[in-house]
């Protein structure tokens, strides 16, 4: 057994506790093998100064649109799908897609993400980044129906389902799958149906957006006579397992249905506040028992992929939609950006403890914006970014040490989107 | 003449264009002698990579309270501020208040910002760690009078006129100061005028919080039947020079009042989400031409002093407001925490062009998260954060090179403030 030990630091352990203690990791099996005192490795990584926390986990976000990030900004959603981003993903080619996940899988593992899950196209090219990068991951391919001819539509749930049972298990294992309808708005309910059928069949769980905004709302209330929650039931899309984005728009009752069949909810609060789609009740989610995690959904709409920001952005967002300060404190933050985006997703970690999964960060408190101390979790939660993480391991292996990235060459990553950027442009700018 | 060139990189100019420039600064007179092509200097910052822009302005922060980061959170307003803030300054000495100073001076300049406006006491002690930090400053002694017999409230009036006349000028004229009575329900109006009628002899600004929560508008509408701008230009602390922070809750009328006096406003999105107070109307403000700058507010309350989160926060909390994604766009945010914020403190800065003081920052884009650069102004709001910054340069002054600061000792710094800190808790715990 090949023996890894994160030593010297502090330890953020499950019950919320703080304590000085070393973390020793079995890098073959990729898991914790004990958390105590003056614990031994073949490797050693240092902790002093820093805390040991889990990896962080983006449980929804669209990873290779890191490629757009910054092409438009400041528009109503509809022109920015229409005018910018849908004709920029028409010229996306596979190789584009492998790029920009791979830059975007740069920027996570540097500022402390473990995990994600991702829904988008071309995932094939996702995973290779995947297994390159040493993440882990969920994939679907998004289904969009609206628009297509019948065999078209038809044809794009055969691919989400394909893709997802080919692909399950890619990676040693850290690659799990999706059913992904890419919402309850533009996948048509025949379509939807006949998915999650498939995916029952295949026992792949379902992520989709749901209630993002409320004109997304609006239409399936008039033509249904019922919430788009009540509808997603209707359809057998609820259920333990799968969890669905956003949840901005979700009235009490569409709450209690998602707590009841155990549906998690992925809260992207910088995606929502950026395209003004709303304030999602994350305190009624909690309290209700939804499980909830947290995204940064694609970087064109955020515009990074720093869980960091984002816990930060969902303690504000938090109290300013529940009209209260104690709203969503730092601790849930921090719980809804490790174990309950792990839940959510159905991935491992989220757990510094023995026997979990070793997907596990280290966080430099070195520096003037964490001192002094009075709270860790306070730190995590409100002054913590993304830039003070030190080491991320998942899975057992190192994939930064010393802000230094081990599995991907940064600079040829960086220089690769750079370029497959500016072709990318310049075909959109040619189509038009 | 001692010249420096801030050489290699693209600049921010005034007119949002970004162009591949140098800038030459006269060091001794701290000014930009010239922005253009291949300029020469005795002494060269490396900006290749990376964009020169102004040095941000911290329009409204009470600085000291580094020491009490993360201190209490998520607590409701009144009982934050009475059993845990109140207390722990009651027990601040003017020790406590330089140390805490010289901690968020250095957390500044690693992250930007070269001025700021400051709001406290203990005011000779802040205005020592500014001159050895070398930021430039608005300082002024916070004056609170509810609960205080009249002679000490006309003492604190007084020790805020007698604090601004001799602090004005420091630190080689990098400290300005004013009149700073706390806000218009905790300072009684006969010892608001008393200060006004004090300043406007002295000259001096006046800057207050203004319409923070509803629970402060509430009872000045049901005294005096008036809205709280309305109160404050019938006592005279409206008018040119004068600026106001917060402004959550302000209606059209008292925005038109602001604007029609040039009275500007400073935007403190993060504190009012944290404090659940509200979301400021920042579009309709600088629709209505109301000069606008952007602060932190303290570090107990937000929990950092970075203006990079704020200028996203800002953006963010601006499109909520107006319920339109287009609102208080990049562009905006970057002006506000720029000019906007060197306009309504009155201090130099905030424009990089010939003339202008030299207080200016280089942003290193070379990092994953600015990777690619479809839209430079798109990045500085949404994407980059305080650690991107690598220069910082205030009045001709390098305060930080490669990250290095160079006019404090970090550690010491650092290492003293988490004593202080840990001292006051001891104190505070005490006294209970």
């Amino acid at each position: 057994m090949e023996t890894l030990v994160i030593a010297g630091g502090r330890v953020l352990r499950p019950d919320g506790r703080v304590t000085e203690d070393d973390v020793l990791v079995d890098a073959d099996a990729g898991t914790i093998e004990a958390v105590g005192p003056d614990l031994e490795g073949d490797r050693r990584l240092d902790a002093e100064g820093g805390v040991v926390m889990p990896g962080l986990v983006n449980a929804h976000t669209h990873v290779a649109m890191t490629l757009l990030r910054g092409y438009a900004d400041d528009k109503e959603l509809d022109a920015w799908l229409q005018e910018d981003i849908w004709p920029a993903e028409a010229e996306l080619t596979p190789e584009d897609v492998e790029v920009g996940a791979e830059l975007g899988l740069l920027e996570m593992i540097r500022s402390g993400t473990t995990a994600f899950a991702d829904m988008y196209f071309e995932m094939d090219r996702v995973a290779a980044a995947v297994d390159r990068a040493g993440l882990r991951a969920r994939l679907g391919h998004g289904v969009v129906t609206v628009g297509k001819e019948d065999a078209d539509a038809t044809a794009d749930v055969e691919e989400s389902i394909a893709v997802a049972t080919e692909l399950d298990g890619a990676a040693d294992g850290r690659i799990r799958t999706m059913f992904a309808p890419h919402s309850l708005t533009t996948v048509g309910e025949a379509y939807l149906r006949e998915g999650l059928e498939l995916a029952a069949a295949h026992d792949l769980p379902v992520h989709l957006h749901a209630n993002e905004t409320s004109d997304e709302v609006a239409p399936i209330v008039e033509e249904r006579g019922e919430r788009p929650i009540e509808y997603a039931e209707d359809a057998g899309a609820l259920g333990p397992g799968n969890f669905f984005a956003h949840g901005v728009h979700v009235d009490d009752a569409e709450i209690a249905r998602l707590a009841a069949t155990d549906t998690a909810v992925v809260h992207c609060p910088a995606s929502n506040m950026k395209l003004a789609s709303g304030l999602a009740p994350v305190q009624r989610l909690r309290d209700a028992g939804v499980t909830v995690g947290i995204g940064t959904d694609g970087a064109a709409s955020n515009n990074d992929l720093d869980l960091f920001d984002e816990m930060r952005d969902a303690a504000m967002v938090g109290k300013v939609a529940a009209d209260d300060p104690a709203a969503v404190p730092a601790e849930a933050v921090v719980e809804m950006a490790t174990a309950g985006g792990a839940a959510a997703t159905g991935l491992p970690g989220g757990r510094v403890e023995a026997g979990a999964a070793a997907d596990l960060i280290v966080v430099d408190f070195d520096a003037p914006h964490l001192t002094p101390t009075h709270d860790v979790v306070s730190h995590l939660a409100y002054a913590a970014r993304g830039s003070d993480v030190r080491h991320t391991v998942c899975d057992g292996a190192v994939l930064m040490e010393n802000r230094d990235v081990l599995t991907l060459d940064a600079e040829a990553v960086q220089d690769r989107a750079a370029e497959h950027a500016a072709d990318l442009v310049a075909r959109v700018d040619a189509a038009k």
